[in-house]
């Protein structure tokens, strides 16, 4: 996996006087995002630089200021003169790592550069789908020292960090990507010096819109319209459709979705419209059983004030109390 | 596959004297829980611990208390002193095992410290839905010794094992982690040492009341109001698109589970409703041939007293019989 | 792949005394049957055992029994000593195999034990799906010796043999394993032994019950009842929506199998249902020409003697004679 | 990948006196055939045959005529003793492959046998689904040689080619298997010899018949008995229905084959079916405007001589037609 | 992964005299276009040529004028006499590469010639479907040098770039094929040199034309004929069945594309339409009302003059400004 990690055989950094190493993250692809399984796929270079004196070098007798290794052969040469070279481990990665290509050189004062690319996928367990689709995601990228934080310290490269220009992602608008340091439980057990890459993503809205909002506007307002066709069982069959229609968008929409223990403002919305449009149908049973008893002019009266009006009404209300206590909450 | 396996070449313990080894097992992120395969994905954090007295060092001569080793390094290191470290196999790996990281450090006095964070696919075939959605799984992480109880002793580790904050797991609520020592036949063929991670998972009920109680709910509802609107014909139709949507229910709901060689709860409670509503319509057609045969007042007597309250009342007792039958047992 | 296989520079066995290897398959987990695909994935212990007196040693020398082995060290091992491993091959092996361990350990008198657990895909080119759901389907898992029959002989270890307890397969029912010897065609062109792991399995029925043939019946038994309500017009819409419930049953079970060149039982009731219903529909129409062209009795008479007895008779005589012709055959 | 083109830093075979290599294809298993991707999954084992003097070996010396090689080891020997082995790739392999096994032996002459079973996908270029599906498609094997054509010569094994008797593969019949030798632009830009393995395949047509063309059959000839009721509006209903149906067909058909740029015979049949039941819905509502217009015996006249007769008609054209022009030519 | 990469110990090249590579990509096969991933699959050939004097040797010494090398054996023989070989990245690439087969030839002169089959997937980032499906895309392929431009300057080999002739892609037609070469911000940070081979692909029509834009046209084309029967609320039910098939296509189209921040021609057409079909429902029932309110003969004024030339003109005028605002700008 990570070719740094070899030959550890001797102590880095002391309690004193730890490694100081910089860490570099660029993401180059989003590869996928994957809200079903919370994770992403990402093309990401990473770049550690440190200044070991033990790895320096007489520029003088080798005739050049830099040398270049195969990290391999970077280990193995810091092994073998009696020094290490800070390990790092993908704190949140969880798949295989496929590294494209590594390198690393070495300038004579002992300063290394060490750079990986690599495909791999990562865990996105901040994942909060309340507001969907109107969401704000967070994602990270973390790398964590093996070695505990009195031994190696991190600081983040902001120059060399970020998102590139082709991230290749379509559904989502990423952004305000930003390195921040802090220390976790590492592997040993111990605190451990973490730099993590974190931005965010929000959602072009015109897929929704045009198969979801607008789909589900034009088909209840069609349904309206035909209230005023002033028949009960029609409109009881119409109801009727819509609530399968209903069913549909529903099982549809969660399709894309793992299956939360939440509410998002999508379901919210559609859930409380499947339980009016169902009302509503009870309602004009009620009123087609008036008319039927002979009181047509009662059902007639509290049909033109009352469902004629309760359903846009009800259904912007609907909408608008979604909005309020979905969307419009930090 | 697992370095700590190579260059077996020595026994190890004796069986008066077996090696006591502590197993950490820690799950950093549950990846996947696959109903249908019956297994779960995981990145795994595991710790091996163990003293053995051959591998002590002069920490004068090398001028520190612990050397930090990349595995295999360890692994050679340990044959060229003519001993070994103690392999182990997780008896129930399905998928590969990518390891994301490995790294062991051993102590002057010969304590040796094994971690290795890896991503794998385990079986999960205690899984039982008989009271699905409702249910209670529990999950395994089982790792056996390769070599016999009387060379190898395991004892858990707790404070280095469970599960981690950020399991990235939406769908169940997973808890209840606890580490369980036994013996089990090795591959060897001999009793082995086994720690096993148990867990358990409930399910978040907010999908299954959204996309499939509310519905069902809901159109049962509206399909009984429309009883009352008193024409056979009319019911029959209502009943038959009823026994239709249960039909795609059925089917939608298998697509989650394997095909199972039982009635889960919401199987049963299906299939019965499914019955009822196949029975209804065969009544209402007998209703309705009354009718048509001119006995149309017992037709309505037996209609107000029986299929009007049959309908809720027997969906009522259904679903009912199902919870006492499916989940009050233990 | 196979660590067994390296080294092998000097001639095993001889014509006139083949070397005797012992063969044990122990399937711990079935991960996956791909029906459609006709192959299973598959946890396997693979058990070799063998004794060659020339890798015998010295049990005072070494002061102990037993040496155990990293398999390459005694692959190595015994190419130092000039005799070689007895190598295999998976003769239905599909996709790589991934060895989650091995071991290897020697007596001082030369007996080898071998063990390797692993996780693979084979081919089950012996499915036959005829009596389908009803069928019984045979499994193999195939040892085959790179080595001609003259110089290594196979005898199967059926203590070490078989099917686990946790296989993790719900669908089927997995029994009667057994191990078989025979010579088939080897890799070098010349028969070799293989030692087989055969075992059979048939299908839980609770779930083609209650997602195929409980729907079935009702909707049939409901279009049945719809008869009586005695209108042409009306039979000819419901045998009509019955066709297209056929159509869609068709193609459901369809997406389970493999696109076979042969009727399964499922198939050949389907396919006749669906015929016959056709022809209900066109006799009805017969029928109602027959009442529109003023005889209207006559219509009724075949109608009440003809239509409402062919109808679940006929489907009734389908489900005979498929019974007959398809499940009652060896 | 291919263990034999290590070490070749020497030239083998000259202008003058090429190598002469056999070369032997066996498909043992066809694993998945993919029409979408073009490609086809394939359990294979290769066997290639050489003499090259200089491998050849004193047998009194070592006591044995042939010396079995792991693959790696015969190309590190031909190396040490100054030759090489030759080098090939697979020219349509698509995917990695995965070797099951290989091994090498060589005679004490310098006769070299390479065998190697291995698993791996490869592409079916050659699809036409012109005539789906009755279609016959051409299934390649194509083994190059690294080396260019002067260096060496390529001659095919006939007796160890060819088909396995348990493909595993039930859509197909696969047939007609046969080695061609050719010369090939190779890796070097320049010529080089390929031995191929063709087989060619056609359909069981069960599936075909049971899910496409038996239901499409009664779905028109219950449409068309349908007209015998002589309502104009109930038709046009029927045949709208109809319509959507063919749509379903269309694109559930469409999900087994690529986005092909021509059209299928299966894709032209259904294509003119729509547009003759969309063309007579037109003449229906033609004929109902001259029944509301009085002109009614008009409309009846011609409903009788034309739709009744143009319908069964023009589908069976339709067929005929496609038959001639799709099936019948070369 | 690239075995070219290996003991990069010695500077190669000099900012006074960079050393001059040349960069060939040729792409056999197309494996997999995904336009919801936005990334193309495929096998390539890559070939790089470069003089390097310190590798020269002496022809009449070794006896031949050229030695092949297995690459990383070439990469050992640069290191050993002091000098590298030219690492190189390839920039836009997704999964792991699986190299099929590798081979480098050295002249006596110092040329060498490293070729290499692999498989991979690409990133195209490039894509844009606004003019979907009448869309060209732009597919890259690009290899960037590891070393700095003032150290390693590529140039394009045109005689052995290019697509193959069986591609093996049957939705896109694939041609344009071209070298370009520019300088892009390396691993290292600093300028490095590039070259693309970049191609462009537009579509087959015909699935298009036969899975959407021909059933569109006759169930619009029907669905106006219908309406010449002159019933308000038969045109309701129509249109409303209408409504739901652009629902249904609008969620066909939308599984082919990823979730885009824009609406593709095929989007604003199918769009258009669903709006206007909704507001024709509307009208009708307006017109209804009208009717029902004792104005029918001004509802039919209306309807003749209005309906029954809005919608065939709508929807053309629709048609008509998608292909001038969306295809025919450039």
């Amino acid at each position: 996996q990570n070719i740094l990690d070899s030959r550890l055989d001797t102590p880095i950094g002391t309690p004193e006087n730890p490694l100081d190493v910089g860490i570099g993250i660029r993401i180059d692809q989003i590869t996928s995002v994957d809200q079903k399984a919370e994770n992403y796929g990402a093309v990401v270079v990473l770049r550690v630089e440190w200044t070991d004196p033990a790895l320096a070098f007489d520029r003088q007798e080798l005739g050049r200021d830099i040398r270049v290794f195969n990290p391999p052969a970077l280990a193995d040469h810091a092994a073998e003169i009696g020094t290490v070279v800070p390990a790092f481990v993908i704190h949140n990665q969880q798949s295989n790592k496929w590294i494209h290509e590594s390198a690393a050189s070495l300038r004579y004062d002992g300063r290394v550069l060490y750079v990986e690319k690599s495909s791999l996928t990562l865990q996105a367990p901040h994942f909060d789908f309340r507001k969907y689709p109107f969401d704000t995601q967070e994602f990270h990228f973390e790398v964590v020292s093996i070695f505990p934080s009195q031994y190696v310290s991190y600081h983040p490269i902001n120059e060399f960090s970020g998102l590139g220009d082709l991230l290749g992602e379509e559904e989502w608008i990423l952004d305000n990507a930003r390195l921040e340091t802090s220390q976790v439980t590492g592997l040993s057990g111990q605190d451990s010096d973490q730099v993590a890459l974190i931005f965010e993503g929000h959602r072009h809205l015109t897929y929704y819109v045009i198969r979801v909002f607008l789909p589900m506007l034009v088909l209840i307002s069609v349904g309206w319209a035909l209230f005023f066709l002033d028949e009960y069982r029609k409109r009881i069959e119409i109801a009727g459709g819509n609530l399968l229609v209903f069913v549909a968008f529903n099982w549809a929409i969660s399709a894309d979705l793992p299956k939360l223990g939440y509410l998002t403002f999508l379901d919210f919305v559609l859930q409380c419209m499947f339980l009016m449009t169902g009302a509503l149908i009870v309602f004009n049973v009620a009123l087609r059983r008036l008319k039927v008893s002979g009181r047509e002019s009662g059902a007639r009266k509290l049909d033109n004030y009352a469902v004629k009006w309760i359903y846009p009404l009800g259904y912007a209300a609907i909408v608008g109390y979604a909005v309020f206590a979905y969307l419009l909450v930090p």
